[in-house]
């Protein structure tokens, strides 16, 4: 893709607010034709899992990979072998060699899949040298790095898209897709979350990604090498955004409504200490670790246009996956735990909850009618390829993305001040306008049609 | 049955905590021959239940019945006399008849079932008349009349048990019963709440009391004249016992353990206010009130053992009843929305909810067992049936009740402090310890065997 930046940052400044709000897709003429010549900052099993879809793209051209463990290469350099695709230019320089692959002209846009702190440095590097930033989940670890992001989003004219695939889930999307045809009438109050049984993601033997010992940091591998740290010394919702996308994006957060405060209390940590030393023995190293995240923190979230959001984060304990959606209004309410759905006037018997499969078919979204076979096959169910395939087309169109950077903060920014408030003792802390009051006039594009 | 209340109070002198604490069983010999004598102060729809109940067993004598409306009394009167049992005593004297009906020295008991905002000053009066109360839900609308409460129950020696049903619900009490025999580990994080569409409660039409019409007040009937204005006034969890009852005796609240703080959100306020347009249209003159009250009251509980607890109230929008109960700890997690259960180690497969069913009936709790074709039939799926048991069984026995005013108040209380955690936006707040540190001393009491 040839993409002239110049050009870019210069439309942008048609709009009147250049540095403020980026450009809507209204502005850009669409250039389908043009393959986006992609880079990888991280390939390690979540980048991996990006990699495989774009190989599989005829409009993608994966450039360059960067990672710091020659394992992690070897299995991405196997995917593209798979593929049929040339060899990438390939990066294996420590920490910071992501930077060589910056300097490389020929990528338009960068995919990065990195541990969370990470993160801000690599989008923030990415946006000044001209790419397109498409990072996975947790933008911004503290208030002052979604600031950092913002204002170089806005500096460079470089749009940041978080890889929130739950804002795809099927059911989520036909929800949403109710929600807009008024069918729960006005949203008075929403739930979601991360529960989820993370022990064995947090250990393992160092060996395999998955359990199968109680090791983490140098001695763990995958995930557990770095993102059992935040569990051992940090406390609060560090896992917001699954929850929090798909309810921001019913709501219009960011759109004619935002985030005003949180509070969080978070319960006693047992859970992780407790597995160790049950699958360890209580003489294991990591039998005297201190963890300090509660197991399960509870956040309510209050809204401008006065919603509600209660968020859970519940990893520790032994506990069967759900993400707990709630989606309530003046006429009805959906669950998902109980997949049930209960619309006044509209279900069978007063009172009552009724299946919610006949209603997610009926409602089902248009991009997952259009797209539900192209999806098929990939991650978490096929959202996995609605998220990478919006990103893709934002940059064969060199417009925003549907979730721009002000979506990635402002859902990022709850595990800093899910953390803030549980330090305080449960004080209600303010949520920053990250938008600068561009909320109120800023329209929802996420899903409106069919296209991406 | 003939109670000589001085060798109550010196008895209670005897555990050398008696103006503090108020005795345990132990201290008691048990007579179950006598009859308890019963008065009743409020024989509305929800007294009456109690009265049907009482006047079917052999162990209590209706001595006297109290309202303020012929139509409630009427109805009361028929209820003894299809029962059988001699016409009591009949006070219709207005809002203070009920002095007239503690006056009488041939009860010794009174089961008070009144507007909320009548609760306390009748409570107190009781005990000072040397009653034993048995007072409906909300016992305490403000913390100073918690700690009145208090104060004068152990001041006049004489016992006050809040009549919350849902601890003897089955499924609730066999989760208790796992509790115990820790099925769950160490308990973590519970959730309960008062989920139910009261909105053909809060207005009906004058004449029945459950919806066909959207009055409420003067021109209201039975709950709707009263219970109604606490929306339009007020703004928390006006309903917390039913979800908190079950979580506090789970979690040995009082005994042990106790609330230390909580935080409460409102959403806004429609339900209500939508309700009266679509039914009376908007030129009634209920659709000029300004409700309160949000729709959705969400609050968090901290406790001193750092259990997190989440309370909901919502009861102003189209939804099916839920008490939102969820028990979840080291090892394992109960749900009641969606009747399932997952108890590591045991569950059948991995990460996987199953059917609660099975493991409520093995865990079936023993009063259940004894006791289930006595309650069948009682109001509420038969826990009321229990929980009058325990009450009258205490009277009998002149011991505590196994709830006592120390839980009456503490489950109460959460009313005024959510309004105030509101009205502060959201600030958190201390709960008084109502048991003035008696609490890491008190044990459990609550259906710890099948006695009653």
């Amino acid at each position: 893709m040839k993409t002239n930046r110049r050009q870019f940052i210069k439309t942008s400044a048609l709009t009147g607010a250049a540095f403020t709000i980026l450009p809507s897709s209204a502005l850009f003429a669409q250039d389908k034709s043009t393959k986006v010549r992609l880079g990888f900052i991280g390939v390690g099993l979540r980048g991996q899992g990006h990699l495989d879809l774009a190989l599989r793209r005829n409009d993608v051209e994966v450039v360059a990979l960067c990672d710091i463990q020659q394992r992690m290469m070897d299995m991405s350099l196997n995917l593209v072998q798979k593929a049929g695709k040339p060899k990438p230019q390939v990066v294996l320089e420590g920490p910071y060699g992501y930077r060589k692959l910056l300097e490389n002209k020929n990528i338009d846009a960068v995919v990065i899949a990195t541990p969370w702190e990470w993160h801000t440095v690599q989008c923030i590097e990415a946006m000044n040298a001209q790419k397109y930033v498409g990072c996975e989940v947790i933008t911004g670890m503290t208030v002052e790095e979604c600031w950092q992001l913002v204002h170089t989003s806005e500096r460079t004219g470089m749009p940041l898209m978080m890889l929130e695939n739950v804002c795809y889930r099927r059911d989520v999307m036909a929800v949403m897709n109710m929600v807009r045809q008024n069918i729960f009438g006005e949203l008075v109050h929403l739930q979601g979350g991360y529960q989820h049984d993370l022990r064995e993601v947090k250990f393992n033997d160092g060996k395999q990604a998955y359990g199968g010992g109680v090791e983490f940091g140098t001695k763990g591998f995958s995930e557990a090498q770095w993102r059992t740290e935040h569990s051992v010394h940090r406390n609060g919702d560090l896992y917001p955004t699954h929850g929090i996308g798909p309810i921001a994006m019913m709501t219009n957060i960011n759109r004619g409504n935002r985030f005003t405060e949180l509070v969080s209390y978070a319960s006693k940590a047992r859970g992780l200490h407790d597995y160790v030393v049950k699958k360890g023995g209580e003489n294991h190293p990591n039998a005297k670790v201190n963890f300090k995240l509660g197991d399960v923190i509870t956040t309510m979230i209050r809204c401008a246009n006065e919603e509600t959001i209660l968020l859970q984060h519940d990893t520790n304990l032994p506990r069967p996956y759900s993400l707990g959606f709630r989606v309530q209004g003046t006429k009805g309410i959906w669950m998902d735990l109980n997949r049930s759905i209960y619309i006044e006037g509209m279900s069978k018997e007063e009172h009552r909850w009724e299946e919610a499969q006949p209603w997610l078919e009926k409602y089902d979204h248009p991009l997952w009618k259009k797209y539900a076979s192209d999806a098929s096959g990939a991650g978490h169910g096929g959202m996995d390829w609605f998220v990478l395939n919006a990103f893709i087309e934002s940059v064969k169109r060199k417009i925003q993305p549907p979730m721009d950077v002000y979506d990635a903060v402002a859902w990022s920014a709850i595990t800093p001040l899910s953390e803030t408030s549980i330090r305080l003792g449960g004080e209600t802390v303010e949520f920053p306008d990250f938008t600068k009051g561009q909320w109120m006039y800023r329209k929802n594009t996420f899903a409106i049609d069919d296209s991406f």
